[in-house]
């Protein structure tokens, strides 16, 4: 039970970064809860709280964005009832203003399952030095 | 019953960072769950798991701070079951080699109630730019 639920929780997470690749807002409308509550930190951004400005901010870094592929490693999935926190190393390589990066965030991703479905409520990216 | 959880989470984030203040490795024993689970993330430091490696870390920044002052700002809580997470600003002055330093600091604190008693599983802090 607990195995297949962190199967569950490891294909949301994977459903996220594909959103995140694709840079296409509409999978990630289907990543999120749309909740008030729903909060994300950029790498060296603000806090985004609540959908409408957390969906703003995706829809930023979409634009600004031309290409973006992740491989992820030091995954840690941990499930306690209706919520799941997901560790993750994302190694990124992306293009931005013409200028190819690679670049390592770790992330806190924080899910909740809503009606037998897992959903986004939190995501919180930050550079290693 | 939601707002005397969320009091009580509250109250546990308060103790995290009076722990921290203390610059006291018994305080902070206290606040973290002893699990192979627990998670922590520094601003700019990779990952530390396991409460061995978590516990090794805080003895680490206790060693090299002098004096450490938190004003909390832009907390969030949010309770589902026995887990909450909590996103707050950290706004520190600290000594670190003899130098005063400002800096903030944005917090993801994930806490699991254990027993009727809530205990950090997870903090990522990462520096706004």
């Amino acid at each position: 039970m607990l195995k297949e639920m962190i199967e569950e929780v490891s294909r949301t997470n994977e459903a996220f970064y594909h959103a995140f690749e694709s840079l296409d807002i509409k999978k990630m409308d289907e990543v999120w809860a749309k909740e008030d509550y729903v909060t994300c930190i950029h790498p060296g951004w603000n806090i985004r709280s609540g959908w409408p400005d957390v969906r703003d901010s995706w829809v930023k870094i979409f634009n600004n964005t031309f290409s973006m592929e992740f491989r992820l490693s030091d995954i840690m999935i941990q499930v306690a009832g209706d919520v799941a926190w997901v560790l993750c190393m994302e190694n990124i390589r992306n293009t931005a203003d013409g200028e190819p990066q690679e670049a390592q965030v770790l992330a806190t991703n924080v899910y909740e399952r809503q009606h037998g479905r897992w959903f986004m409520v939190h995501h919180h990216g930050s550079h290693v030095m």
